[in-house]
């Protein structure tokens, strides 16, 4: 009963600390951008008399710069498996990979910090990935209650001490996450059990339930304290889509959904694809030196930032309805951009004073002249002097491309969804569309702390509102919203490039609160996952097939029914007998690269596999602790004398005596559902008399993977790297 | 790509008939309560100058105890198989165990005419659990394409034919019947996965999802069809507990929750041991014939009329609250209720004209009296004439335990959960709640079809509301509302019964569509499970155990890690050789229980376990079919002459060349793992040289289970019924 207590304690604790870490990162993004807004005033103010626009925005791309450049070198130097969204690499740890650094303190704080930076950099990306990862190594810590730090352990206590313990509780701490980004906890359950876990089992998932429905709840509260009405939780996640008034729809729309999740499904593999092919153009040119990655984050960040400001000031959307402004960061950001226009309205009313001063460079003196035509079109200059005016935007209304460009992503989201019908020109929302596709697949990949949810979801809305529009068009009685076109485009974007459905299906559902429109998001989810999985895999397992991992998905591969395990085995085996040299024992742990044995008894008549042993087992000065510490001793170091490789050793003790067999005569397919239904690391093959004749590892089984391409499915032979 | 799009297309359509079924015994129950309710006024108005209303009482009486009769004998002579809730079947059937008839077209038929049947015989009963049921018998026939109809087979066509795709089938049959009658569909996967699914895949997941959503979207279309405005989607499920406006909680409130928990858990093992006896009691001495069987469902029945009648004409709780009445039936019953009143104010009026006329029989007697009295007391007995006035209330209140009994007991449940606080008063919830407890626990397990959903959640309502109560008297400023207590009294009951976390948290959630109080349901549930599962197992646990079914739960029994497969293999084993005489092969059929056989090499030096062989491949004259059907040839009506037996037949064709095998070092916990893990039915045993020494099946595992009994843990070795 005790143990059970404790083990409810920590999920307890993984939902509470996961829920602490999602408000301080929300927390933190929207106090330091408060700041950089605050700073940018100043240069403004101090600015404005003397004409300098230029300076402002050039200081605001330095800003931008330097922040992700500190990012980036965070991940690139401190732990580089915080790179990206963690979410593949988590995938890959819960179906049994060991995956070295992952779960350590060097990852976590370059996780949380880094997502901090990136955001604040200005960079197209989400917070929700390396939630969950960082939730994941959270777990794991609070678990092992032992921290590696730089090197040595921390420990507390030890309570979960087994492999497969530390990866429930991973689970958890990424299913938290998930559900503390998006106050999903449904869905982060979901998300957890079927992105990444391996093995489902009730009492795991209530567990895993009961994290998420905490961080769910604690994050909400914590940040309802924060803005300071902590009964009235408001906040339900970082990103709530807000819920939509009133979601119908008519059964005439579904066609309109459909093809909307068939863009969807083509627009995410052109995603997958174009990303795959800059992640292998990095893995070959760019990330051979650390430094490159570092200032290829800086480049992307100043890119951004040179699209955001040309786009603003070149594209004259203008708009008089009010835009969505509920989210903190957006309202700040709002105000900001209010400032910058004041000011450069005062500029041009010192212009006018004074015209012969000529401080600005080009660029800055066109958008000045534009501005001025339009002010004398307006004819109202003088009277504009004290009003607001948004970049380059008359009287009441503002500029919509700056709603878009300059907020966090999520902003952007949250307007795409939810502005009135008139906000956006479909002219800006191409643009918009292009330009931000083309930074996101930038973006990812990239050697920073990034999630791929909000960019796709953004991108979709954009595309799902100019189809939104086309149909108000063409049907003006019918269809009065574009926000649910937004909406669906949204989902579908994002299941076109993830490929998840059950769970994005029901996050999607908890962050609109509407149960009737499920319907939809699913059928469209549905659509765009087929449409994708024609031309390409989804993106984390792109991901994952990129760097190598030999991950084992949910079914056997295809067309594998016809191989058999002699085909793909590894032979010949190296065997130990149950008493047995040390020398020997050295040589097997030091030359192969299995971790585990088959021992056979020594009368050479009747060779029966006696039992195998786990490497980690024999690391000979870990005995005392036969728990596989990340840092325990190499076999390499290990200095035996001649004398001592002559002693024998007893390896009795050691060995698993009920080792799994197969015998010549299983194919592929059964092979497979052993190792997933078992969770298996190695299978011994045994001929008819018991001889051990070859063993199965996880790398032989992953070396089979099924591709389809345009629709061909064809049988793939990869090349595993060792790692 | 025909084959996935078929598939799916199945899936659709299994959503879509799940719905047509919930709507439409939703709808037959609307419709005959109503013309129940017609005939009873008729009556009313008849007897009304004569004074005679104990009349429309017994004949009200009568009309559900025949209805209950013939709901009865349906399930007890058509299949008896469809008595109860059909979820611990289901179950058993989804772990792999086959129950003869359990999804046949005459269960299909007496489990949904059963269950609007037991409805209207006013019976403690839901509707759910026998939608599940029958949602899954629904699936099984549309992948089957082949329905058994009779003893004769209606073949349609042919496309999922094995065992694993009609288990895959009915899983999300019975996942649409929940969502249908909850309508929720998340809840209702997470329920066929949990309760039900031995397996859990996310492709399969995904299609039971599919299915429920379609089936939920359906229902709500359907009867929203029903009521007139198709396009308005207001009947989300059969079953709705109604949003609540504004659910807040205080986290001072969580003990009170938490001490609510804590008695649904006690109550709920109360109702499993009563339920326990009860059933244990029914087995030994009642359901040896069948009338009996039938005869006790008609004593419910009438019990139940009873009572209710007893209590509302003898307990004067009057309320000038508005009772909660959005529910169609509900909305029936009052107006029923207010004709009867009605009717026996007029009675009233014809007694004070002419008060030596005695027809009334004694109860009905002291109730009029008791009317008289009050009526005196209000001394505006002929002004009252004209108005509506209920079961002997006056002015505009009514009579709140009408209120409760005269009502489907959904109606009963939402009433409790949304009614003002002042309607019921303590001492008619206490009845209210003893009673209805007991006949709850005497309805569950008669041979109707029934649920125990709906009733479960009405009692907890009820005492959850006294709670509630309880501590506005307390805390008259803080709590105002007594909804929230019922709702978490509500959860807290049927979690203590069912002991069902996960899917039942989602359920309730979807139900209430409030995610912030999603925690608060979750803790209560955990805890009811928790204090329950202290004293009992689950109740459709407790079934499947009394039924003598070999259902293998999640996890290997406790305790057990000592026993190894020597000690609860079968031995010794039937062998067959690879060319083996026909006399032989026909005495192991027809001698032994099992299954599967293991074949091995006829030299005699060499005992390998060559192959095994399923039993339902060597039915002889089924080989032009091996699908199992159910209705196939039994191996004693084939006649085999001497001659014959002679014969020798080679089984290589038809073996398993790789069997699974077990050595004897297996512990208990490894071979239930492999049996779960891989999904087996038999398990060879063999000896280091590789002779087979025994078998192990399900029933040898099943024997094992861990009782907890008053907190203690022991191991008891069931005997599992050959069936």
């Amino acid at each position: 009963a005790w143990e059970m207590l404790s083990s409810w304690l920590v999920y307890f604790s993984i939902g509470i600390g996961t829920a602490f870490l999602a408000a301080g990162v929300q927390i933190a993004v929207e106090l330091i951008a408060h700041q950089k807004f605050e700073l940018i005033k100043d240069f403004f103010d101090r600015c404005d008399k003397q004409g300098c626009l230029y300076q402002p925005v050039l200081i605001w791309m330095g800003i931008n710069a330097g922040i992700t450049l500190v990012g980036a070198a965070l991940v690139t130097y401190v732990q580089p498996m915080a790179a990206g969204s963690g979410i593949p690499l988590i995938k890959s740890y819960l179906n049994g990979v060991r995956v070295p650094g992952l779960l350590s303190l060097r990852a976590f704080i370059a996780k949380c910090v880094g997502v901090v930076l990136s955001i604040l950099g200005g960079l197209a990306c989400g917070k929700e990935g390396p939630m969950a990862h960082s939730g994941g190594i959270m777990a794991a810590g609070l678990g092992k209650g032992r921290i590696p730090w730089f090197g040595k352990d921390i420990n507390i206590y030890g309570l979960f001490r087994n492999d497969h313990n530390i990866r429930d509780l991973v689970a958890a701490g990424a299913a938290s996450g998930v559900s503390a980004a998006f106050g999903a906890p449904i869905g982060g359950t979901l998300f957890s059990v079927e992105e990444a876990a391996s093995f489902w089992n009730t009492e795991l998932v209530w567990k895993v339930f009961f994290s998420a429905m905490i961080a769910c709840f604690s994050t909400n509260f914590l940040l309802s304290a924060f803005e300071g009405h902590p009964t009235q939780l408001s906040n339900p996640g970082l990103v709530r889509f807000n819920t939509f008034p009133n979601l119908t729809f008519d059964l005439i729309e579904i066609p309109v959904f459909i093809l909307i999740a068939a863009i969807g499904g083509l627009t995410g593999s052109l995603f997958v694809v174009m990303n795959y092919k800059l992640t292998v153009f990095r893995q070959k040119y760019l990330h051979r030196k650390k430094w490159i990655k570092v200032l290829e984050a800086g480049l992307v960040s100043v890119v951004s930032a040179v699209a955001a400001f040309f786009l603003m000031f070149t594209v004259k959307d203008c708009t008089e309805a009010d835009p969505y402004n509920s989210h903190a960061i957006t309202t700040k950001v709002i105000i900001m951009v209010t400032m910058l226009n004041n000011s450069s309205s005062n500029n041009h009313v010192d212009d006018d004073n004074d015209d012969n001063e000529n401080g600005h460079d080009d660029e800055d003196d066109e958008e000045e002249e534009e501005e001025e035509e339009e002010e004398e079109e307006d004819g109202r200059m003088i009277k504009a002097m004290m009003m607001i005016r948004k970049l380059g935007c008359s009287g009441e209304s503002h500029n919509s491309m700056s709603t878009m460009f300059l907020t966090t992503p999520e902003g952007c989201l949250k307007s795409l969804l939810h502005d009135p019908l008139e906000t956006y020109s479909v002219a800006s929302l191409i643009l918009f569309v292009v330009i931000f596709f083309l930074l996101g697949v930038w973006t990812y990949g990239l050697s920073v702390s990034s999630g791929v949810f909000i960019p796709s979801l953004a991108i979709g809305a954009a595309w799902g509102r100019l189809i939104g529009l086309g149909v108000v068009q063409l049907f003006p009685d019918q269809a009065k919203d574009v926000g649910k076109y937004a909406l669906i485009g949204a989902a579908s974007q994002l299941g076109g490039i993830l490929r998840t459905t059950i769970s994005l299906t029901v996050i999607i559902v908890e962050c609109t609160g509407d149960i009737s429109f499920g319907l939809c998001i699913m059928i469209s989810l549905m659509i765009s996952k087929w449409v994708g999985d024609f031309f390409t895999t989804g993106l984390y397992d792109m991901n994952v097939e990129v760097s190598g991992i030999p991950l084992l998905s949910w079914e056997p591969p295809p067309l594998c029914d016809d191989i058999y395990v002699s085909d793909f085995m590894s032979q010949p085996v190296m065997t130990l007998l149950s008493v047995e040299r040390v020398g020997h024992i050295y040589d097997c742990l030091s030359g192969e690269s299995f971790n585990g044995f088959p021992v056979i008894e020594q009368d050479p008549s009747v060779f029966c596999p006696e039992g195998q042993l786990p490497r980690n087992q024999v690391s000979l000065k870990d005995f005392d602790n036969p728990y596989p510490v990340p840092q325990r001793l190499k076999i390499k170091d290990i200095e035996l004398s001649e004398a001592d490789k002559q002693c024998v050793m007893d390896l009795t003790p050691y060995m698993n005596l009920t080792p799994y067999t197969a015998s010549l005569g299983f194919s592929m397919p059964r092979v497979f559902r052993l190792f997933r239904g078992l969770g298996l690391r190695h299978l011994v093959v045994v001929n008819d008399s018991m001889e051990p004749i070859g063993m199965v590892t996880r790398k032989d089984l992953a070396k089979y993977r099924a591709e389809i391409k345009k629709g061909m499915l064809h049988m793939e032979q990869l090349t595993v790297e060792n790692r």
